[in-house]
């Protein structure tokens, strides 16, 4: 059977991060019973977000025009960079509203298994952004895996020669986590790293 | 904080079956570090997959056309009708390539819970093409639930006055499905229904 382009829509949700080819089916016959609601809004808005979204020049960021509004954003306190793996990290941190800084986006960590060197991130402008712009630190906000951590440690080896303050985020217990379903790691560190009440 | 075109996506795609918030930024960053490969090809095929697939005129299928490929084609047929509750149990069956009939689509089942009585469904035109187009056998192929069943009851007593088969799907043991896996009722079932080896 030759595809007609209702096969080919299944075949490209499909390959969307997360679905398969039974939820590409169950997403595309819903769309097919909503066109006017949903089907035609949703295609014109990929067609305007893929025209005015772009990555943000200076930190990474996707925002409409060449700076994004964090970047653009007077009150934030410039001399203070976040530094993440990728644009769902900053989002999640500026979910928690509790950030003022800038961020800078690295597109991913080091990672042997994968083949992804020094070369493949974007470092290189981080150094510089530091050597240049007065930065007074640097937040590694990296996930606390092998990966994450030995990116953390390349980037402190890069940073050293600057006076910079460089912190990373606590480890510890999460917030509303139970101690009983939390692995051993986690528990041993937050117990050294213990405060006072 | 205005929603721009980027939130307003990410709501689009979260509202699909089988999508959340965190699903669906996932598919936006994904998109949007894949414009041309994937972003703007799926934007054009959903316009044009809404402008070109409409719910077939007899059976009530998507395809391209008033009459969908199946009902069109000459070599199906046409005294054998299928009834499924949707799209996707049609395609189901297609995918097997063991069925030779046509199909009509019921739109779903009747259901109590959710307040939908026959009149929500296309059982008066299969009511109309069973007395008028010479059906020979009318294969029920609905969900072994409360509902699918009530609704397979509730077309037998509309086709009774008829001199047609009614035939419904086989129950029994899933081929590859564990014994020891399944239900007691799907066991008994098959029990009752055993066959020579």
């Amino acid at each position: 059977m030759i595809d007609g382009p209702l096969e080919i829509l299944v075949k490209q949700l499909a390959s969307l991060p997360g679905l398969g080819n039974r939820s590409a089916k169950r997403i595309a016959l819903h769309m097919l019973s909503n066109k006017d609601a949903l089907m035609l809004p949703l295609a014109k808005n990929i067609n305007y977000v893929s025209e005015t979204i772009q990555s943000c020049h200076s930190c990474g960021n996707f925002d409409e025009g060449e700076i994004c509004r964090i970047c653009r954003d007077t009150n934030r306190d410039r001399s203070t960079i976040c530094v993440v793996a990728g644009v769902a990290d900053l989002w999640a941190i500026e979910r928690t509203k509790t950030y003022k800084g800038i961020y800078h986006i690295l597109g991913g960590v080091l990672s042997a298994l994968d083949g992804i060197g020094p070369q493949d991130l974007s470092i290189h402008s981080l150094v510089e952004n530091v050597r240049d712009n007065q930065i007074q630190e640097v937040i590694l906000a990296l996930s606390a895996t092998v990966d994450g951590q030995s990116t953390a440690h390349y980037i402190m080896d890069q940073l050293d020669e600057f006076e910079v303050k460089i912190t990373r985020l606590a480890h510890g217990v999460p917030v509303g986590g139970e101690l009983d379903y939390l692995d051993d790691g986690t528990i041993s560190t937050a117990l050294k790293a213990r405060g006072n009440l």
